[in-house]
This record gives C-alpha cells, structure tokens and sequence, in this order.
C-alpha cells in the first residue's frame, strides 16, 4: 500500500502545481495531508522478520537461534544446524499437524511439505494455530502465510489436495520422491513423513505411500472424546505397519462411518492435541538429529496421565504385500546390519576412555561416584542440571528413581522385543493381564 | 483507515466540483480511482471474529465452541460452560505461560489475568505463540493482542511489571483478591494461578502470596538444557509448599546466579515447552471441570519418554510462617472433612446402583461383561472409544494393559502416602467408584 500511497502524493503535487486558484491548491494542500497520514500509518505496521544466512550461537536478543544452537554447549545435540538440511512431510494440517508444523518451524527445519484439502472454520479454534481472520482460506495456504511469517528461513510447499483419491496419491507419492532440494540424499527426497490424520482412509494411504518408498514414517492421533492419544514410529520391514495391526475399529469389522451421525461432532482440545504435537516433534528432533531414545509407541491418557509404551513386530501374515517385501528385504539385510553393529559398538568401547562425554564444562559440574550418593532422581525443577548420566553435583540429591532404574523394574511399560511373531506378542500381553 | 479513506474521497468530489477546467477534473477522477483501489484493498483484511453470548453444541462451522460442548455428550465433562465463570492468573508469559494463555482463551476461560514484565526479542521465536512483528512490545500486551484477535469472549487483563519487587508484589495480590469479575465467588478472586516462570526468586513470590491467600496454584518448570520440565499442584496446607521442598540446586547452597555467566543462555525447544504447557493446562481443566484425576507432580524426560509422578506432603518444619498456618488448619479441619466425605461416599454408594454412568448413548456402545474379554487395553487410534471403565464395545479387545491396572504394579510411579484415615477414606471411594 505504499507504493499507492506515494503515487498519490506524485499526483497531487502535479495537480497543484497546474491550478491557478490559490483557494483550490489549498484543498490539494489539505489532502496531500490525509495521504501522509496513511503513510504513516501504513509505515507503524511492523516490519517482517529477514532471513538468516547461517544459524549463530551468538547470545543476543536479535538471534532467533541462539536457545537452539545452545542444545549443542549443553550436550543434547552434537550438531544442531544439520536441521537445515532436513525435510519433513506433515499430512493433515489439523490440531496436531498445525502445531507440528509451527514446531518445526519455530526449530529452523530445512523445509516442511504440508497436505491438507481442507478449509478454515470457525468450528477450528478451539485447537491452536488457526486464527479467526484465516477462516475459509485453505488450511495448506493458512499455514504457509503464519508458518512463513514465524520462519522465512524455512523452505514450504504446500499440496491443498486429498492424498486419498487416485490422482491425489500420485502427486502425493512424486512430491515425496522430489530431490531437488537436496539432490545427493539417500533415499526419497523427505527424511521423514508425519501422519496427522483424522481418519483411517488417510493413514492407509500414508502406509501404503511409505511401505512402497521404504520411507520411515510416525504417525499420531488423538480419541474423539479428546482425552488420549499417541505417537507411534514405523519403519517399514523393520516395525509393524499400520495395516499389519489394524486399529480396533477396522479389526473388527465395524464400518467407521456407521459409528459417525448427522450433527454429532468429534470433542477436541487443544491441549491433548498440543500434547500430541509435542510428544510427536520431539520424537521427530530426536530421530534427526541423533539425541535421546525414539520411543516406538507412546499413548498419552490425560484423565490419569499416563503414557503407555510398546514395541510392535511387523507380521508376517500382514495384506500389504509392499509391507511383506520390506519384511523380506529387512530379514535378507540382517547379516550385514549385526556385523556392522558389532564394529560400531566395538569401536566405541574403544574411544570411551579417552573421549570425555562432555569436553566443554561450563557449567562447572562435577562428575561424582555413584556409590557416595543416595541414588534417587527427579525432574524437579528447572534448574536441575545434566551432568554424566546418573551422577549430580556434589551435595545433591535426586528426588525420584532415574529413569534407566524405573525401567527396569518389572513393569507393564517394559518393551515386548523377544518374539517375531505378532500373535505371540499378543497372548504376552494377555498374560500380563491375567 | 476506511473512513479516512471515505473522507478522502469526499473532498475529492468537493474539488472537483468547483474545478472549471476538463484536464484538471480528469486528474482528480484519477486520483478518486487510487483511492477506491486502496479502499477496497483494506476491504480486504479480514474481519475480526465476534463475541459470542452463549456456548452453544451445535454442530456448525462457524461454532467456535462445538468441539467443546462435545465434551458433554461424550461423558467427559458434566457442564462445560462452567468454564465461563472461571478467572485463571498466570504469571509469567514465556514459553509455557503465553501458550497456557492460548490454550486456555481458545477453550473459552471466563478470565486470564497476564503477569510479566520482559518484552518479546527475536531469542524467543523459537517457542510458539510470539510472532517477529511483536518485537520490542512487552509480552503481555503481545499476548492480550494475540488472544483478543482468538477469542474475544475472554475477559483479559494485563499486568507489566515484576512481582518480586515489593510494590510488583503488593499489585499482584490486590489483583488475585479483586472479586469484581465474579462477586459471590469464595476465597480470593481467581480459581487457579499458573506458575510459569523461569527463576527462583519469583516462584517463591508465587509460593508467598498464594499461602498467605489460602490459594491453590500449579507451577511448572523446563530444564535448561530444555529436554525435562514438570508441573505440580500446589495446595496449601495439604500438599508441600515451594519452601517446603526447595529444588536441589538451592538446597545444597549454591546460588542459582553463580550457574550463569555472560554470553550463555539457557537452551530451549518449542516442543518440551508445548508438552509442559498442554499437561500444565489439561491438569487445570480437570481441577476447574471436575474431571479424571488431577496430577499431584509430573515429570517429563524428553529423552526417554518418561513421566515420573509422585505426591509431596508439607513439611512440618517449613520456613514459610504463612505455609506453617495452613498446614495448622488444614489438621484443625481434619474431622469435619472426613465427615463430609464419608457423608458423601455414603451417599454415592446409594446411587451407584440406580444411575447408569451414560445416560445418553449417542455412540451405540454396548458394556459387556468383562469375564467375557480378552481384557487388552489401548490408545492406539483415533477410533478408541470411551465406554464404562475396562469395557469395550464388543468385538473389540484392548491393545495394552489399562492405565488402573498397570498402576497397581509395584512400579516407581505408585503414589508416596502415608498411612492416615483420610487416605484410607479416599482408597475406598475410588474403590467405590472403579
């Protein structure tokens, strides 16, 4: 607008300059007033953030990155700017995938692909991310405007299509096998895919994509009473697809839109949603960037808080035959992958003893024998520090048993990893239940 | 800007009329045709959402409040409206204080009081909610532009300013007391204040002000190295206070300031802060709505995927005069409490029989037996339903072990509490109740 603006100004000068009335050039006078006043309007609306060339540590407030870049001087992530080499694939911009994808966003992703074929409402706002004034804009083009915005540094394309037609999967399937962005990748042309669907057509597309693709993939969701819900990640050959464990509904037979009615609408919320998201970015930041555990299966029930976990086993009777041929692919590859992790481990029992675990000790943190400290561990407050795994400062105490103990003890949480066989798994877990 | 724009063309047309000469009306014509483009360009920006008198369940697209209401004819909650009446404070709209604040103005809160006295910078962009264009604004005034524009039907109120400082302190509880939204409401003006700060000397400001009051509170915390956070619930005189359990870091002397130095910064993700914040407001929603069980303490470690809980009684040696009162009362009431409930569970124990937990079964779901099941049980799709407690539609079987079962096995997470009547009562009315 101004551009406009100026024009005007252009013109009015001209126009004076021709009348010979003194009266009327003080009327132009006059407007050529107004016209600065809307300039000056125009010119307090706020200025759009730049792009940044290289992610900086630098601790000033003007630097978007540095509580990022900091994950690496506190030992979380030994290469934090990596991330711009990443791309990620988000299907359903909804409660879960909007907020996935802000996340990403916020956290420098080299670029996001985002599938969507629906509109704004009204009807939406009780989740985060949309905003009113977006209303009847595509959830896809919505996204791109504030994700944009947040982040110009972040590559996005955005398909307003549904991946479940024909066509649609077509495109669906290219746009994932698309190098361009960085051409020398192994694999497909995204890192990873992030399932935030609303309905069992959709996830069977994204299964059927991925198991095709050999693509790992996480998908997520959340009940229609709003107060549970999961992450889970699949790898085909490798982990149970979704077809391979069908979700209770389909399993028995019982159609999906039979249990659905005219004017009944599933509840949401934006907190187990932005819980989902969370538990479903983290994981994504974990898988990438090589920190932490990726956990397998994580469900989330938010009237008792808490967060089941499992492992699932592809099954060998599954009916998607490309699931079959990664199953084969992964079983032919076995010999291979023991004996290169056999090197691995061994080469890393090697550099242990010479390689501190962290090199830079700002923070002045002590490493401590285990067996001079009542051993208990919390998460009790923000100011608790990472020192060497189950150690603390001198003169502290944790509140709560580590993680790594409260693992093992014999708990329903413990991964079931033994057995191959999907059934076997099942009669476990039936057992444990008896 | 339309009606300058208006007024614009007004004066256009009064110039125009008493210009005698062809060539210079025709420039005038020109101009009057900028300004209807421009008019028309702001035309263009959205307009905002409206206030809503009353929250209605219909199932439309321009209902901001239908997924909501929804909670009623799930059965997850009673009468939410409720929540209309509710005034909730958070102090401290960072990371996980501005998107509590979200979260909360998009379920529809009746009122948020908004406590901080930083502005937003660059460094914050890679949390959710503050947008770039809201550099340099004070965050709480970012923050009331942002959740007006999201929900105008919350009554917001903004406060800048430090409440460590002595008269920062002296405002922040005249403002807690000040009834005026709500006149007949007991005890102070608000329901709930949210902890959502970053430093020691304010949770202990919260801690102060919130035992002298008798006000219940939640804090909440991140990890500097941003991959663990908690919250926990804080209810004078029945659970321990801040002071009552001071964090490591302060309990073994050493100054939380000695931790930082020039040119470091704590790290953090819009993921664990996102996490933090969506169980910080689940737990409210369940406290204000009367809804599955509120968390005395949760843990998250990002790392592992791992959520400790725990519950803390106060300490009878406390450092806080104010916390030492309550606990005082909160014996001196012991008898007359264990009466109610015991009046109460009696009562409960009467209707049990004769009201069905779902009265209205929109979903068809029929409850079988539980002998008659494999009694697997799961989150594992957005197509789980909530039926009566350890019941499933029939055909379907459970996944995982139910969250009351696995809470019975001998696990670090089972509950600290000691062996006194009220425990005992309250055993067997969930016993009752299962």
């Amino acid at each position: 607008m101004e551009v406009e603006l100026k024009e005007m100004l252009h013109d009015l000068e001209s126009l004076k300059q021709s009348l010979p009335d003194p009266s009327h050039r003080a009327s132009i006078d006059k407007l050529r007033l107004r016209v600065e006043q809307l300039t000056s309007l125009e010119k307090s609306r706020p200025a759009p953030r730049l792009k940044v060339k290289d992610m900086s540590a630098e601790v000033v407030d003007s630097n978007p990155y540095s509580r990022l870049m900091a994950l690496q001087r506190m030992g979380i992530v030994e290469n934090y700017e990596r991330i711009r080499e990443f791309s990620v694939a988000i299907v359903g911009i909804g409660g879960v995938g909007s907020v996935a994808a802000e996340m990403l966003t916020r956290c420098g992703i080299g670029r996001l692909l985002l599938y969507d074929y629906d509109k704004v409402e009204l009807a939406n706002m009780n989740r985060l991310f949309f905003r009113p004034e977006q209303v009847n804009m595509t959830k896809t083009d919505a996204a791109v405007q504030t994700l944009s915005d947040i982040n110009p540094d972040v590559v996005l394309e955005s398909y307003t299509m549904n991946i479940t037609t024909v066509q649609g999967f077509d495109t669906f399937v290219s746009s994932l096998k698309n190098k361009s962005f960085c051409p020398n990748k192994e694999g497909s042309g995204v890192d990873l895919v992030l399932s935030c669907v609303d309905n069992y057509e959709a996830r069977m597309a994204v299964n059927q994509a991925c198991n095709e693709m050999n693509q790992t993939w996480m998908e997520s969701g959340v009940s229609e009473d709003a107060v549970s819900g999961h992450i889970q990640l699949l790898i085909p050959g490798e982990t149970a697809c979704f077809a391979c464990a069908p979700p209770l509904v389909v399993a028995s037979g019982i159609d999906e839109r039979t249990l659905k009615r005219e004017g009944v609408c599933a509840a949401s919320l934006p907190t187990t949603m932005g819980v989902v998201a969370g538990l479903l970015v983290q994981n994504t930041l974990k898988f990438l960037l090589n920190f932490g555990q990726v956990s397998p299966y994580l469900g989330y029930n938010s009237l008792k808080d808490y967060f089941p976990t499992m492992e699932m086993k592809p099954n060998p009777q599954c009916s998607n035959v490309a699931c079959l041929e990664r199953q084969q692919e992964y079983i032919v590859a076995k010999p291979a992958r023991d004996a290169a992790l056999k090197a691995k481990m061994e080469a890393e029992a090697l550099l242990v003893p010479e390689c501190p675990l962290h090199a830079e000790n700002e923070w002045s943190i002590s490493v401590v024998d285990d067996s001079g400290l009542d051993s208990l561990d919390a998460a009790s407050s923000d100011m608790e520090k990472r020192a060497a795994p189950d150690t603390l400062p001198e003169g502290l105490v944790r509140e709560l048993p580590s993680a790594d103990k409260a693992q093992e003890l014999p708990t329903s949480e413990a991964p079931l990893t033994s057995n191959d066989d999907l059934e076997d798994l099942r009669r476990q877990l039936e057992a444990l239940n008896s």
